[in-house]
């Protein structure tokens, strides 16, 4: 079954672009990120910053980044992302964002979060929990 | 006569935001560059990577930026953003940019930038160099 | 009397850099920030994250910030930087950020922040309140 | 035979943090980036911003980079910082990048770079070219 595809628009600004005139590296981990946000809010129908209340979790923290650069984004250039949730396992899923410019594949991001609670017993402390079949189903 | 002002919207990210939960100071400031880029843009009819080009300068570098923070911007804020310029003297000008929220000011921006080309006789300095008549003129 | 000065160096990062090839204006508001903290901490003797216990405040929010750019820094620039608190009002105060590269001054900035505590009635809001004649009396 | 390992230190800033409290994750691959530069520096002996004249090449692009975030690092953490080019294969390298919080390993980070140089026949372009063998050697 296909996978709930979120797309938006990002154009390069100045500030984000290096000496060598392209955006620089850890840029592309903040569009991941907001793309991240956006792809849950579109999916599910809530806001980011109330997701937490939403699903009583803390969030849903990276515990592993990866970018694939391909070609270079230099500024105004006008970069379409396409963001999906590529596996959903117990606890855990990875979030693939494609990034084109001119209709082709400029760079390739894979996040791995997971869906993080409060302990029970510990609420200072939170871990991952079990991935709810609802928000799954959301996202086919 | 008045002065054209661009309006666009920004909604806070993750990211921007420090352990208050409020969007670090410096974050404002890449907004207003962001902003300037876009009201000249809108003004002008140039694509911002086409300003150089377009009218024989090197840029419109920034030499002062003062921003006054009246109320923070939050997680999820829907910043509306009013950018126009304030003044415009022989080769610098002012940009005022205020970012409202729910209606509210929240943040005031003001940025002084001149109008730089390189220099005739020595073509690795530039510096300012009068604002040529129509330019001002689309502002109006 | 002299005010306590602190002084750090700072070696400019590529990633910290324009396609102009010189640090972009809101990197600086981000050394601005970290250099407060760490004039604090060498005048008060408490790790910045510790300050707001140590003196029951919420912490030192920045209500204004201004920078001026005299001469622009370039990726590999050690710039050296000198910041003092140039005033201390009842509950706020200015502080003065000096960075130098091979001597010669290159930015300024000032950053207005004022002491904040919650509010005693109402623990959710926070304000300026007196700062503590001890906490200046450390700044001479 | 051993690599050439460079250790240095990052105090973990506020502006550096986001709302939950700790370091953002985008921050990391600019610590990553600065990191490699340094590392260059130490082992070549040459200055991060005269690399690309001391060996004729356009500089070190990064093609790939990934995180392994195991543990968060927090405003104020002392981070221990030690990176060594893991692998050198022909005009490709892979530089490793361990952050130890109090002597645990906190997050592990992986930059794939080329050596990059500009086309012979047409200087506008650039592409990976061999890597010195005396450039290998000063990693060992």
């Amino acid at each position: 079954m296909a996978s709930f595809i979120n797309r938006r628009q990002w154009i390069v600004e100045w500030g984000q672009c290096d000496p060598a005139g392209i955006v620089f590296n850890s840029r592309f981990f903040e569009v991941f990120d907001q793309s991240t946000w956006l792809l849950f809010e579109a999916a599910l129908g809530v806001k980011p910053h109330e997701l937490g209340t939403a699903y009583n979790i803390v969030g849903i923290p990276l515990v592993d980044a990866r970018a694939n650069f391909l070609k270079p984004a230099k500024f105004g250039d006008v970069v379409e992302i396409a963001s999906q949730v590529a596996e959903f396992r117990r606890s855990s899923f990875e979030v693939e964002h494609r990034l084109s410019i001119d209709g082709e594949l400029a760079i390739e991001g894979i996040e791995t979060r997971v869906w993080a609670a409060h302990n029970k017993t510990n609420p200072e402390k939170f871990g991952a929990v079990a991935i709810p079949a609802e928000v799954v189903a959301r996202f086919k």
